[in-house]
């Protein structure tokens, strides 16, 4: 992965993991291990025989969400900036580590009840997470856990969560 | 397919594919789809035994490559609005059908000669897809397709690039 201080503004440090998506084996070691820890923790804890929904948030994680549903049998939702979803949307209003923006949800792409996995590439302050929980909620999903390449535990953006939060990597402070 | 006419401005007809992601086994017969395709006629027709990258367009060309890209044993490279990749980038400015935006990708994410397969969710007048074409060239890859789920034949955007483009579904003018 690799690390761009002061991107995208000064005083932030990017953690970069598309260079992982070059190399076909490094992408494929990263969703079997996040395989390996959805049927190993994910289903037990949560006490679910399967995962119905992947939500993926826009961008980046809809470079995991799609494969991960696909080696779940499970359906893809995309959680979108504000304006980019046609029809009817749910949307919540949430602040970053900088700056604020909404995230929209399509109220018809979650079926009551259905068990749903949130993904993204990096936890920080847990904004954007969280506003994606509340989408799921309010389309009638039940998020079980909220999956990402790297955490920032320092920032305590899990404790935002309403659900359990894992990831592979953690940054330092 | 969603049909959402005046999204996202009067005028347009926005195709939305999204719900085809929701069901498992839709999404991987489009996937399916695809490989077939890829084998039996874009290996074929271009002369080369192996695609070495899958590019998609930012955002919903993320939705794509990277399943196709694993089952292909590609590496995945994204191709991004501006400033939104860290890193030494290329960038290509270009005209959508309703505005203007840029493109960029990261210098060190194709190497010289490498087969590259560009993927995006729909081709309207191929000014996105032809900027990715061109960063693609830039950056050292060799593009052998231009690969959609929606074509919009009538509006000739097939013409702008230096490949071959292939759509499942051809929307109407």
């Amino acid at each position: 992965m690799g690390l761009h201080p002061n991107f995208p503004i000064p005083g932030i440090t990017f953690i970069d993991f598309l260079p992982l998506l070059r190399v076909p084996g490094d992408f494929e070691m990263l969703i079997t291990h996040f395989m390996n820890h959805i049927y190993n923790v994910t289903l037990p804890a949560a006490g679910v025989s399967k995962i119905d929904i992947v939500v993926g948030l826009d961008a980046r994680g809809f470079l995991l969400g799609p494969p991960l549903a696909q080696r779940l049998n499970a359906g893809f939702v995309p959680v979108r900036k504000a304006n980019k979803l046609p029809g009817d949307c749910h949307k919540v209003t949430y602040t970053l580590e900088y700056g604020e923006d909404a995230f929209e949800i399509q109220k018809d792409s979650i079926k009551e009840g259905q068990t749903v996995l949130i993904v993204d590439d990096l936890i920080a302050t847990g904004g954007s997470a969280s506003a994606a929980g509340k989408l799921v909620k309010m389309a009638g999903g039940k998020t079980v856990e909220y999956l990402f390449v790297v955490g920032l535990p320092f920032l305590n953006g899990d404790k935002k969560l309403d659900a359990p939060a894992y990831w592979v990597v953690a940054g330092e402070d």
